[in-house]
């Protein structure tokens, strides 16, 4: 299928099971929340009580209350970025991201759309460190040329991040203690949250999440959710009138509870870590049983991405089994292809898959 | 309930079942399209059979081909407005509205916020006329300041407009011709569309929204979709790369094809027109029935909005049976409400309040 | 003369020495200022002493300190405009203007381009009144959408206005009250300050301008500068890196100095008034004598500025004479012209236009 | 002296007399023209016969004529870099960049405010190279993900660069190629033209210059003007409306003659080019003194500007001889400083400084 968006030509791939977190629909119980709800007719724009309701609970989860942070429901990541990064910056202030961030890369100037720079400092396995936000914000302050360089306002990081690293605890510490010496604002895009939440690998809580971030989202249209995220706002942020900001950006969806009621089946019974759990089982099987078989990776799996490094012989193999990946990235001739799963993988969907993989190797 | 939104303090009125087309979930059929498809496996960002099976059905009833259009699905009618304006107009161009229109007065300077001024000239029940464009363009074009003056690049209109009132078909020839005239493209707002397609007041087509406008979309939300809206770019439009520009927007929602199943649905054996059918006859049922019993109306039924001219006294008596409306504007110490009706409604939920409107008047 | 700019033709009218203030260059003394500091060595960006001297003499004239006001120096009204409103605005907020402010008719749609709205109240004579801006707060405070509102967030006045009218110190305090009564914010737009502190008309001092206004620019270019205007911002605006937000709006003049020294020659010996009163004098002179010979006025002369409605048989005969005058605007098949002086016109220049004008009655 | 900025603290450092070529007024002869039309009263915005002839000598000087080229005159070299560059991309474009051009670092973000990403690719002596330009689309091109990448829309270089070095003629056909190949604009930053034009070092001529662009400006303010830039539009931009989109961005000076006779006076005898020389001749004798007494420096002299590479015991040796040299940047411990000529300097001035000089190495 070879489609045409305006003059761009795209290829679709849908031969890689494993392209992506947003290929399905809703997690069974999410979707139910949907159904169930359907019918009833609640105010719009967040004023009904599910809304109310999901703000609740997810207040409590984050260990925060009412008095300290607000909670606003969003659809679509980037424009939950665009929105709150809007919300805490200056007018004339840019964000701070690590040189592989997506919203430096990968959202189509999305940032800067919104007259912010994007400030794109050195990362490691994706991962920007307190030592280099602390390396930049020296060079800044002594700046002879400081009133022409832009002002940094905050910082962004991604937890799980682009390449499925995690920030450990201690690291995110150290990044909210620099933060605060210079201060910026500290923002946490979890997108893809449920996938560090459920890892044995993490030691990031979301209540950790909430203390040292001053804004963040949870992410749901990746983890379960069929679509919306939920943003946090909290008091750090000396801003007001944000549901008319929000409107202004066109992110006020006016059925504000069908979004809240998926937040409220995600945080039942903990269905969000699960998810991440259940990625997880599949995403280190995966990842340890390919590494077995002599395949490299580009990154050890932390969570629900693995990013593989296929030989063009490999490649040509697995395309003779019916799949063709798509291509994250090129490194000595190889191609780097990410396999992410989610919460609807099975122990029987991997072995087959890794049948495959092993005729492949 | 009274909810603390920043700094804002927001009455939220849920005693009134008429307030709005965006209070229930989706239409029994769209729900059952998302179901229905929630399992599968597709690739993201609009880039899978559905969404392009959905483009089809869409051109198709249209009168369009992919030769000289393109549909793009959104999520929310202010991103639309904003994303597409944004994509027609060039970045120094400004917008011709009704003085009325939502996007000057309700949608928190969302348009603006893109760089682009709302020029408002004086309408008619919320309705811009081809002679107060004309004029405007003639004022425009004489003017020894022109250089100094914003440039106007289009012309915005809603079908149904925010009155509920449709434009006639001549009425819409006749802007399409001005448009022409001066050069500026025609953009048509059809948020609440499928209420003025089933209006026996109404005759125009889709295919004459088709015809005579150069992007316009067809809403979803409101008119038994979950979310979204379907938004349509003609060739006359000289512009490319709408796929990053919508990116950039943060209006390219990953699961693209959730929003694609619900069009299918809503244009599967015209749906989308049977449910402004249905609208129509019990709001048509609320304005005759009311009428004779003696209420004032600011404007007449054209489709599913209906706006009471209440006088305190009825309000209060309304109060005392259960009813507390939200006010729409006010005039002469009397208070405008706004009824409205959506597919949800049955003859029983109308002669239930029937019965309690004669007792209040 | 029929010049080319893009795709417009503009007509440019030569014939009338009465058509602005800008087109002159600088009063002797000013200019004298800009050669005798030609030569001298000093560092940008407004970091030399010149202009920490004439920040300080602007302070001093305005009552005000260091303490509680910033100086910047820009170039061009429209830009000192966009830059000084940007940075009291926050993003989401709109500016509340009378309907023929130069911010809403006749500068291109500048301030919608950084995202503001202005939202325009009727005017009188050209000047908003504070019953005017009270009872539109009324209605947006009132309003059950208002989240769906845009936020005003500053009022914007011109002293003297679009048609040279003043603005009264009762008028000033008035509207000042019902800025803090509603926590907007006042800026005064000064461009032709001169000609009210200059005018008899006037009771509007500096020092009041200073007083009551939380941001205002004191405008060079039309009033005596080569080019330049000083704005204030007070302590009241809570923001803060000035510097680095005008550099970001391409408003920081590298030769600051240069626009200093006009600004020392300015308020040298009160320069600056008098340059106003010579103005008004001719101004007046030509009112008091026209309207003597018969002709109508828009508006009453308070200025340098005079609009006189001239019949086209008037025109016609103006013609013949070799006068070509401009159009400012038309009323009842007439023409309004604006008739504007500055600090170069004498007795002589205005009795010779007058002895024409007698003939053309 | 230590001004308070908003928040920011600046030390001022007047005792370097090279730390740039912004820090004297105008040329005698450019001051001359503006002395010798103070007096007369002309048509405002440009609309006059002086900025008329000013187009015509420029479009002559470059091989241009008005069929195929717009000029428009302008104040400050980032107002000039921000509007011309919004004129010629789309919204949702990026401008590519080397990594140390000034619009990516010290503009503030200026570029980015108005809502386009600067793509910074790594560069050679400041330089952009072909290759690299390729390099950078044949991967935007082949990415899997480029709809979700910015669309890159033109290619900025400045002649002479931030570090004062020239592209040769063959590196900026071999730009412009690689422009053309991937339909990329190409814009010239020309803020030091003149000593480009001026240099020895140099073959690109203005007509090179104006050949190989589609956009690029002339710069005054550093070149012998007391301010003013002048922008050449080509007919490859497929634009219209510039007049008014100047005066949105607040660029529309309302006494355009005042630039325009300055530029008059610069096209004179070539004086522009003759300016580049004087300036050349002291900043190569600057250089070829201070390399022979043992000084290094950071990149060779091509045009006005130096960059030793001072220790901190020569920087401490310098100020015991009253020289305070303002910080470029760092290197191994050591400091570059910029020394940089202009028109002004002559032989004696530097006759002095490299006594100093010799006697701190």
């Amino acid at each position: 299928m070879d489609l045409d968006f305006g003059t761009n030509k795209v290829n679709i791939n849908v031969m890689n099971i494993f392209d992506s977190d947003y290929m399905v629909g809703a997690h069974s119980d999410v979707l139910k929340s949907i159904i169930d709800t359907n019918n009833l007719r609640t105010s719009g724009y967040g004023q009904d009580e599910y809304t109310q309701a999901a703000r609740d609970v997810i207040l409590e989860k984050c260990g925060l209350s009412s008095d300290n942070a607000n909670i606003y429901f969003f659809i679509g990541g980037t424009l939950t970025n665009k929105v709150l990064l809007d919300i805490i910056l200056e007018s004339y202030q840019a964000v701070i991201s690590a040189d592989s961030a997506h919203i430096f890369i990968q959202e189509s100037g999305a940032i800067e759309a919104l007259g912010h720079k994007v400030i794109a400092l050195k990362g490691k396995n994706g991962k920007l460190s307190a030592e280099v936000i602390d390396e930049y914000m020296k060079f800044y302050l002594s700046s002879q040329h400081r009133i022409h360089l832009v002002e940094p306002g905050c910082v962004y990081i991604t937890q799980p991040n682009e390449l499925g690293a995690l920030y450990t605890l201690l690291e995110l510490k150290a990044i909210s203690d620099v933060c605060k010496k210079y201060n910026l604002l500290l923002y946490i895009d979890g997108a893809r949250l449920a996938y560090a939440l459920g890892s044995p690998k993490n030691n990031v809580l979301l209540k950790d999440i909430a203390e040292f971030a001053d804004c963040f989202y949870i992410g749901g249209a990746k983890c379960g959710a069929l679509m919306g995220e939920a943003g946090v706002i909290k008091s750090s942020i000396r801003k007001s009138h944000f549901m008319t900001n929000i409107k202004r950006h066109g992110a006020l969806f006016s059925k504000g509870r069908v979004v809240a009621v998926q937040f409220l089946a995600l945080f039942k019974d903990d269905l969000y870590t699960k998810i991440g759990k259940i990625a997880y089982s599949t995403s280190s099987m995966l990842y340890d049983n390919m590494k077995k078989m002599g395949y490299n990776f580009y990154i050890d799996c932390q969570s629900n991405q693995n990013f593989v490094i296929f030989t063009p012989r490999q490649i040509e193999k697995f395309k003779t089994k019916g799949y063709d990946f798509s291509i994250w990235d090129n490194i000595d001739g190889n191609q780097i292809t990410r396999l992410i799963t989610d919460w609807t993988f099975t122990k029987d969907d991997i072995d087959k898959f890794l049948k495959v993989a092993k005729e492949c190797v």
